[in-house]
């Protein structure tokens, strides 16, 4: 598998009006898009880094995955998530390795891209999500 | 303030090696380099992941900051480094706007650098590293 890059870091907010005061107003980051995936029931904020993004992430009413992170860890960082060449070939070879990716096999995400997640549990305390462009 | 990229990620571990299996090997992140940072009591791995780095950091004995970190979270993400381009200034912004610094001026950090801390408190969860090419 090669990493093309790192696409992302996503950080699970409660407010994201509050968030974008501190990431982008005082911070100084690009506010590149804010879109509701209604699917997901996520409001997300990207920001530019220059180099990378970072992913403000409110969960809207009734969401539950992120919800239950933020209940559980407090809001912060929830996953970063990394470009693959080719996902599904990541998958299969992690699995042969031993690791345990969320999903057999990779779903369509937000922007309809390929992604599969990476357990904490095999990364030392890091959700990793990968990802490939459509 | 302008933040100008995302330098790295940084990501507290127990055992280097047990790390790099996982992110060089496996993953299939480059190595950039490994050193240890003798003052610091701190052992780094430099990885690339095409745009910006990760850095796995495993204390040394008697270190008290990074292994207190993952003694009260476990392993994961400890903080993210944003280069600006003066942090003296973004210091001085940052403390007019109410955010609380950990330092009141920046303060020299690996590679020399000039580095200052924006409290987890202050920023949603997040420890933000600012840090200023020297």
């Amino acid at each position: 598998m090669a990493v093309l890059n790192l696409d992302h870091i996503g950080i699970g907010v409660l407010d994201l009006d509050r968030a974008l005061k501190v990431y982008a107003t005082d911070l100084g980051l690009h506010l590149e898009e804010t879109e509701t995936l209604e699917s997901m029931k996520l409001k997300v904020a990207k920001l530019s880094t220059g180099n990378t993004l970072i992913e403000l992430i409110q969960p809207l009413p009734g969401e539950e995955t992120m919800s239950k992170a933020i209940e559980r860890r407090g809001e912060g960082i929830h996953h970063v998530c990394l470009t693959v060449d080719n996902v599904e070939a990541a998958t299969k070879l992690l699995f042969d390795r031993g690791y345990k990716p969320v999903w057999d096999k990779p779903r369509t995400g937000a922007s309809g891209r390929l992604v599969n997640f990476l357990s904490p549990k095999d990364t030392f305390g890091v959700l990793i999500e990968l990802s490939q462009k459509p």
